[in-house]
């Protein structure tokens, strides 16, 4: 048995999201039926992290299993021709121990979440970005962040629904930069809660924008209730970056 | 009378390109449509360039006349509402005096063309750059590029149902830069041939992927034959970056 781990780029845009729903069009029924078109034999494959419907991803790592051996680009090319109409890439693809697990072993995640602040809406990047209008304070916004960093409790920052049993995490980073009227904001964890990182956007851009102080940032991390932190932000301007290993 | 000058980025993927021809989706259509339903006439506007099917802008610019004086901001706003649907975007607005025109008052035109280098294809920017995948070599396409900057006959890099008297044009600018997988090339001249930018850049991954020697770019402008130069780059990797005035 040869296990593989493949890297993938994805527009989240019309997909229901990366897990399995059925017969949802979802990025993990995409892959495994490029594969099936390949292999010829119906084969599970494992993401690193869930992906909420209109999520991207720059760096999902997933792996599989065939009992055959294929050079990996062969993977890659194979992949990439029955996947050809759809908004998926598979970047790289490598052979790696069976001990290997795209979830278990991953050690650090990072997201990036983009905002284009200005009135005019998104062309180019329409379904891409998130499109503030009202003026973002950068400063103001880095200052809030810092509260976040960190070992914490983040109940107050993920979905009522999430699953996990301890909502504690540690953020190791999260930077904010600005070009022109494109904001960016890097996320990086070992794991996050269940829309964790839109939860953090869409509050520090209520910092942003002047409609909350900097320090509610950290009165909402105290309160432990979802209610206290901002809303969440919208799917489109998140992108699933990186899993270390 | 006032006459409005405006700054529109689209997406021109879904467009038969920037001039009107009958009623098929163009962006000249889509914006006078946008101006009829908030001014209630028919008012033509005159783009700077058009644009070929396919090609986005980021910064192309238009002029119009109407009877009323209305603040930019709500020129901008009220095409945007129309437009909604649509990935244009009017990005600014202002009035200008009335001898500006968007053509002729026009002292330099920028283009950006983006080529992705990498074997697996674009997920996130497809029909966004042009997908290449053997590998390109920076410094060879840098050193060829050099030939084409400065006054030259163009006859060779413009697209033979080009229709300027002249093929004499001065290419004031000309940078290759590289990130990762990502190549994009930067071209500035107060004006350019049809099909010019295609097809310099067509010519110059020719040599990237050492296919040609760099000087096969000197002999091609000194052909002053179509034949001569390289292919043209497809039209959904190029960009109107800019006009100056």
């Amino acid at each position: 048995m040869f296990r593989y781990k493949i890297t993938i780029e994805y527009d989240g845009t019309e997909f229901f999201g990366w897990q399995l729903q059925g017969c949802l069009p979802t990025i993990q029924l995409a892959v495994e039926n490029a594969l099936l078109s390949f292999y010829g034999r119906e084969v599970r494959i494992f993401g690193s992290g869930r992906t909420d419907k209109g999520v991207h991803a720059l760096g999902q790592v997933a792996h599989f299993n065939l009992e055959k051996e294929y050079p990996p680009y062969k993977i890659c090319e194979a992949l990439n021709h029955f996947l050809k109409p759809l908004p998926i890439s598979i970047v790289s693809a490598e052979i790696t121990d069976n001990n290997f697990h795209s979830r278990f072993s991953a050690v650090k995640r990072s997201y990036i979440y983009k905002v284009l602040n200005r009135p005019s809406p998104p062309s180019l990047d329409k379904n891409r970005v998130w499109h503030v209008v009202k003026p973002l304070n950068l400063d103001k916004m880095q200052e809030a962040s810092h509260y976040l960093l960190g070992k914490h409790d983040f109940t107050s920052f993920c979905s009522t629904d999430c699953q996990a049993k301890s909502k504690i995490r540690t953020l190791d980073e999260i930077t904010i930069t600005k070009n022109h009227d494109a904001f960016e904001f890097f996320l990086e964890s070992r794991s996050f809660l269940h829309n964790q990182v839109r939860i953090i956007v869409g509050s520090l851009v209520k910092v942003g924008k002047g409609e909350w102080e900097v320090d509610m940032i950290k009165e909402a991390l105290e309160k432990k209730n979802r209610a206290a932190a901002g809303p969440t932000a919208p799917a489109h301007g998140l992108y699933f970056y990186k899993v270390d290993f």
